[in-house]
């Protein structure tokens, strides 16, 4: 051990810093940052990774000098805390922490209070004036120190712990229920029956000396990086062995210590309205767990609000200078972090010490307003403001939201949870049947749909209800796509039982029936049996400002998936730069088209089928002509038909025989052609391109739609810009045989009449295959693609959206198998490179190939960002997304702007081969910047695995650098969150 | 145009041979082969792809000096064939062919009998003696002109043929059904209509210049090459438009110009026996297809056997010293080729021609006849044998087949078809329920199991019955996969209704009855209404020579995919050199045993779950201990639980119920459950591995079943190597949770007992994800890789194999869009990357890392080829499939070496790079050859393509090469079949 073993800070010197990680662990490089800009943090050292290793190399013997640094390093916390290791009148108290280079939560061990004795217990009750906390404070650190350090369970050969089994055995005899009924006596008492079983068991004293209960502290710390259960943990999130955890002991402090201790929490901001003023809480002689608990009511820190009624003083009159201190970290804190901040300190003896500080979690308003105000104040950038903007804070500004300060919210507990699909606050009577939900709407009543699950035939019911709750499905299901699309809030999947029959769901022994209210949290996948407050959109002035910001550094279009003209206009006022999907199937669900539909699937020759379809034509073709004009001058990508016949048709033998009679058919008939068409595994059969080459009349009736609507407007003035898809392409010959429908309907259209539209045929990258093969794909003709990665991730993980649930909570939450859910968000590792493979190859053959994303991910601003660092030429989302995916975009470009000046070695070097992109106008035809996608795969990979990784925002160096325009090294100092 | 640009052949000399393909199409390079190598083939020339190129550059002028050449070399061919083009004594007629670079089938045009006008229509009857086939050649030929060359449908502007309306007017005119009624003066008639029809239409008369004819001709052929059609398939098929067609022109011959004249067919050795003695037929004075007609009876061409009764003339008694000459031919074919060659041949006047050679068609039995007795004879190596061996002549002897020779099989015709599903001749009587089949078999009975589809507790069914056919499903049913296993001849997926409780199945008005004889032929996909004759399996004596000279060859390993001890038994007598898939779930259909499996899925909690467990664990044991013994020395490769858990449990209300009440349950209980395990696309969801990772427990007790037998076996001695194979592995986590349950299992089983059985844990590789993060997987512990190429052909294709038969027959039959069904077939192009990746990532990690193939992939013989390409250790495949396995296996070992000795360059480049592979013991732990996966990706691939393209058997170059060792320009100028 030739290096520095043991790092100090807090204290006369900090000799570490934020960049440390590696050397001094997360925890201690951040502790390190935090006194660096001269926060009063408690004093402490870190014992550095390198000693572990050393560590384990040598049987697990200390190196031979790491005593005399502790010991040195402990005598300059003593002095900068004015207190005495073990010394019975004033002593210091210390806790020792693992910390590993990347957070292991929970997985290695921690003891605190180290240094109480019977002697030293004697100083902290003079201290604190509080023998009942310190001897709570004795007994717990006996029963910390004998199970993490002496190992109770293992040596008794237990599972459970013997100190609560004491302590519970204690409540009983004196007939409590609470542990805050224990009085000083009975803690006393525990301290002695716990210190008696310790030496029953070990067959030695518990140790009083302060130094032994140290080193016994720091040695378990290092032993708690080779348990099991932390070893589990590594392999299965590849973290090596040999990186070792660093060990941090720090001084305890305590706000209980009299009338001129106290504790409290503030925020450099409001973080409800986002003002600029110092919000904050305290309590004299309290402890942090007491502002929490909401027993004593903690008083504000200042007047900059009127004081609340009966309470008459804040911190700033108590103790101005302690206030006027607290309130110039305040000003450090924004001006290094560059953002509001989240602050927890204690008073101890009249001394401030900051025990934590991190970004403030904020409302959506506040974070629109304190990002515009900070801009103003020239405390950050507009590209900072951006860089650090969540997107969830946007969606919250643009949905509706419960107010979680009102009375009934707090009071309310949710009555079941699902997926959130959807998010936004809703509140309506529950009905159970997309008719009875349009009916009472008409009435006036607001309305929340309850389904199993929702069907295309439910559309008209989904679009008047305020939000929708099915017990099936998962984030992709129809139920969740088509609510996303609408904007309204949507749980999926719910641990409820829905009988339609009975018209009501039960959740165990509570049943909600028809009319009831609820209320439903779209974001956090609750639902209330009650009508909870919620409160309508109201954008905050900032945000067109904000929006605009935004725009300016977007380099990447936000298209959005819109199937009717009153979504296309929505999405434009949100900023939407074209159609990215439209789904032609969705016009065939409204009641006066599903029977030519029907029709068109039951028909048994081509004849019969061709009639259907020409009664469909005229009103396809009124839908795009409508949608045209909406999008004058942007680009409209419509898909073919995609999904199989069957969802098509009716499923009950009444809805069977009904449409039977309708059409003159024998009912045996309609079923025998409903089972034909049944398929085991839908979602892998007879759809989308599969349609149009076995009924190729499909596709040239929906190109005539399109062309003749295209004529019909483009003859009007208005700038039409089709670009046709081509859905679920395994082979390019299965494009090549569509694109010559297509193409042959367009001669003849505008053959005829003169007036040419210039259109564009493409394809969904939807399967790995299509992925394999696309340079072909574009050899084939080919002119954009457009990645479907709803379906793509169904294949690539052979993972059914539909049935996904059974298992997909235990997968993403509790073995994290999955990160995140990869219908949510891109699953980078996997199928991220198909993505790469199917844009790499497609631009091989054509360097101008446009290449989008319609999938769902197309909303998500992670998934968003893979898109950018992959050069995709746009992303489409959900009308509701598209100020979300706007965001994304523009904090992808700065991402990457940013790893081309900032210092760091292998990111910069990639970086700075990126080419230098620029927005391309929206007509098609116009170059592609320098991108050279083939040649620049790797860099492109390795970025966007680092976006991905870093979506937090970014640190001030990266953004200075940034701002400057020069290479400067980057820091890790700042917390994260 | 400074090169050559007429290429003569037949004549005095040839000027071309069989590899200038390029230059000379395929027809004509193959033409002018059969003329070098002294075939009498009718003279001729070929015009140059190059000059097709020139013409269409000079906007469809030929080249000054063609005219000269062409002159040139037809008057080669009037000397050569003793007859002048326009005599009207001895007129010279030729034919004009197109021929590309690579086949264009029915793309483009033909004109025959160019030379035909009025004047030398007198020569051709005075020669022929036959004025009504003059005439008939005649009317033919005006049509053929009028269409082809002069275009009348265009001009006329009809889509129909106007000659043959002439001709159908003609017939009704005199009350005739059939063309063979006109007589010579009605089809004189006929001529006159025609020419007047051409005047008509064109203006001006029937070009009578037969060099005006052959001009025409030539034209008209050059032209094909931009025909719509062509120019459609060209670009579907990605043949450059600038290759260009040659031109073929050719001596017509007639075996029908008098005594001196005849025509036959032969064979160089008899095709069903494979006997060495010449075997064929000829017709005196007729034409070629006379002999195929039937209507007058062909005599044997000579005395080999005796001549069958009422014949009393051979041809070698008739023209003895043509037939020597033929027979010469013959002795000089199989030197050349190699192999046993088909002939047709005709004698013109006392001069024997050559119209075709090619290898012959043969029976199995034949097949391996031949190869044996050709090396013996030392006409060719066992390495030649093993290489042109056709995989499907081996199942042939290891089937069943129908004597397609007799008079019931001649009279036969299908009822309807299916897909074949397994190969093999089945003949008994229909049963529509697995337990009625069972029932019938046990009383004596041969039956066939008819079924809409079969489920897993049809399997007793199955194995009773002679066949399986069924209405639904694709091939890789359930029915298609287990009647492999079972070398049961099946058909799936054939258009017919079948229905259970009338117990019949129909075809329109046909209805099969239960009892009534049917026959299936598996091969072919064809079901008979009768009871056709079968051979039953009898292997010529050559069979186990030539297998053994197959694994002298082979480099890779054969094993079997075998459920049960008697599978494993038969697939080790067949050469199986382990076991690559034991599905456990089959084991827990037996009907002792799904109840207990039953109650475990029904089990509402954990405890009820490990109670079903604990009841099925001795089961298992005991079948892994017998499969164990039965593969004493062999590895045996197990798969944990697979399919999703509702496949087990009944479905209709009375099967329900049933269960209910054994169980002691509530039917509404039982059927919420059924339910609850519903899913939309069961393919895509809780299967696999989700089913371990969810109930941790299943996966315990089947590791502790293959353990405890496993310790059981070895203590008797027996050589146990399990290796235990986790499916449908998407992320590297979920494989390590699997192995942890796997590995503590193992730790607490040999722990306690001591004696240790050495295991591998592994995985499938059958999602894209999990080839795509191959690296990782091994990464996490996995010690083998086994492609299911079933799923992963189902999730890169986005195809589930039950469905695919909706549209699977158009996309392989008619559309072409696969050139072979991919569930038969590896789809190298796309699937194939995926596999690629997959061993690349896989042996980067681990070089030694064991890659096998255990989908239904493992019997195709493309598919065994590929894999040996990349590298695969083994095979695995359906016990009956295993000696076609082992064949192909040979083959690509032999393809890939005789690569590396050939002289093409890429190929050689590519085949010289590639490790030399060594056969590795059976036992693990022994090195993998020098094989480095990662760097030889992409000779592996090219490799790969040229090995698929490459399948027919081998020239005779390039085994030359193989067996001298030595690099040779390799000669394309064998006739393809």
């Amino acid at each position: 051990m030739a290096s520095k073993m043991v790092y100090s800070f807090g204290g006369p010197k900090t000799d570490g810093n934020g960049g440390m990680r590696n050397l001094l662990g997360g925890k201690g490089a951040n502790l390190a940052e935090m006194a660096k800009i001269g926060l009063p943090v408690p004093a402490g050292f870190t014992i550095t990774t390198e000693v572990c290793t050393a560590f384990y190399e040598s049987g697990k013997q200390f190196p031979p000098n790491l005593k005399k640094d502790v010991e040195a390093a402990l005598a300059g916390v003593e002095k900068q805390m004015g207190a005495k290791f073990g010394s019975s009148e004033n002593p210091l108290l210390v806790s020792c922490r693992s910390g590993a280079r990347v957070s292991m939560p929970g997985m290695m061990d921690t003891v605190l209070n180290i240094g109480l004795n019977d002697k030293t217990l004697a100083g902290l009750i003079a201290k604190t004036g509080n023998p009942r906390f310190a001897y709570d404070s004795y007994r717990r650190f006996v029963a910390m120190y004998g199970d993490v350090v002496m190992g109770i369970k293992d040596a008794m050969k237990v599972s459970h712990d013997p100190f609560h089994q004491l302590l519970d055995k204690a409540k009983e005899t004196k007939g409590y229920n609470l542990d805050t009924q224990m009085t000083v006596e009975d803690l006393k008492d525990l301290v002695a029956a716990y210190k008696k079983l310790y030496k029953d068991v070990f067959r030695k004293p518990f140790p009083e000396d302060p130094m032994e209960q140290l080193w016994g502290a720091i040695g378990a710390v290092f032993d708690s990086w080779m348990i099991p259960r932390a070893k589990d943990y590594r392999s299965l999130n590849h973290i090596p062995e040999d990186w070792g955890t660093a060990v941090n002991v720090q001084a305890m402090v305590f706000g209980n210590m009299g009338d001129d201790s106290a504790t409290g929490v503030a925020f450099s901001r409001d973080p409800a309205t986002g003002e600029n003023y110092f919000y904050g809480e305290y309590l004299v002689n309290a402890q942090g767990e007491d502002v929490v608990a909401g027993i004593r009511t903690p008083n504000p820190i200042n007047r900059a609000r009127p004081l609340p009624a009966g309470v008459k003083v804040s911190l700033a009159d108590e103790m101005p200078e302690l206030y006027k201190e607290l309130d110039d970290v305040r000003i450090a804190l924004e001006k290094h972090y560059h953002d509001m901040q989240d602050i927890e300190f204690t008073i101890q003896q009249g001394k401030l010490y900051m025990l934590q500080c991190r970004n403030g979690k904020r409302t959506g308003h506040a974070a629109v307003k304190i990002a515009v105000d900070q801009v103003k104040e020239k405390l950050i950038t507009k590209q900072e403001a951006i860089l650090r903007f969540e997107p969830d804070h946007l969606v919250q500004v643009l949905l509706p939201f419960f107010d979680k300060n009102s009375d009934e919210f707090k009071k309310a507990s949710p009555v079941a949870s699902g997926l959130p699909a959807s998010p936004g606050a809703a509140v309506g009577q529950a009905f159970f049947s997309a008719a009875d939900a349009e009916a009472q709407a008409k009435n006036g009543k607001k309305v929340i749909l309850v389904r199993q699950e929702t069907s295309p035939e439910d559309i008209k019911g989904m679009a008047a209800a305020q939000g929708i709750l099915t017990s099936r499905g998962g984030a992709t299901s129809h139920a969740a796509v088509v609510a996303r699309g609408m904007g309204r809030p949507c749980i999926v999947g719910a641990a409820i039982d829905v009988d339609h029959d009975k018209k009501c769901f039960s959740v165990g022994q509570l049943v909600v029936k028809e009319g009831d209210f609820i209320s439903l949290d779209g974001a956090a996948g609750k639902v209330y049996k009650a009508a909870l407050p919620a409160k309508n959109i109201e954008l905050p002035p900032e945000f067109s400002t904000f929006m605009g910001w935004v725009d300016d550094e977007m380099k990447m279009k936000v298209r959005t998936n819109a199937d009717t003209p009153f979504d296309a206009k929505v999405a434009r006022d949100y900023g939407a730069a074209g159609i990215g999907l439209c789904r032609t199937e969705h016009m065939f669900f409204m009641s006066d088209r599903i029977d030519h539909f029907r029709k068109m699937i039951l028909a048994d020759n081509l004849e019969e089928r061709k009639k259907a379809l020409a009664a469909i034509l005229p009103m396809q073709r009124e839908d795009f002509y409508e949608i045209f004009k909406a999008m004058d001058g942007l680009p409209v990508t419509i898909r073919t038909l995609d999904p199989p016949l069957h969802e098509f048709l009716p499923h009950t033998e009444r809805e069977i025989a009904d449409l039977a009679k309708k059409f003159h058919l024998k009912a045996e008939d309609v079923k025998s052609r409903i089972n034909a068409l049944h398929e085991q595994n839908p979602m892998l059969g007879l759809r989308g391109c599969r349609l149009g080459i076995l009924y190729p009349e499909i596709t040239e009736m929906q190109a005539r739609a399109i062309f003749e609507a295209a004529r019909k407007a483009a003859a009007e003035g208005v700038t039409v810009l089709p670009e046709i898809m081509i859905p679920l392409i395994g082979t390019e010959k299965e494009f090549a045989l569509q694109k010559k429908v297509v193409d042959d309907v367009a001669k003849e259209i505008f053959g005829s009449s003169g007036k040419k539209v210039d259109y564009l045929v493409g394809t969904m990258i939807e399967l790995p295959r299509a992925a394999l093969v696309a340079d072909k794909v574009v050899g084939a003709g080919a002119q954009f693609f457009s990645f479907g990665t709803n379906d793509l991730t169904q294949t690539t993980f052979g993972l059914s959206r539909d049935d996904s649930g059974m298992f997909l909570p235990q997968y993403v939450d509790e073995l994290r198998i999955w990160t995140k859910d990869p219908f949510v968000t891109i699953d980078t590792e996997g199928m991220g490179q198909l993505m790469e493979i199917g844009v790499a190859r497609g631009r091989k053959m054509d360097r101008q190939l446009k290449v989008g994303i319609c999938g769902e991910h197309g909303g998500d601003p992670d998934s968003v960002k893979f898109c950018y660092s992959q050069g995709f030429d746009y992303v489409s989302c959900s009308p509701h997304r598209v100020p979300v995916a706007r965001l994304a975009a523009a904090q992808a470009a700065l991402q990457m702007k940013a790893a081309k000046t900032s210092g760091k070695g292998a990111d910069k070097a990639a970086a700075q081969k990126a080419p230098a992109r620029t927005l391309r106008p929206a007509s098609r035809g116009v170059g592609r910047p320098a991108a050279k996608a083939g040649k620049n795969d790797k860099w492109k990979k390795e970025l966007a695995v680092k976006l991905v990784q870093d979506i937090a925002p970014m640190t001030k160096e990266s953004v200075g650098a940034l701002k400057r325009g020069t290479a400067k090294t980057k820091k890790a100092g700042r917390p994260k969150k």
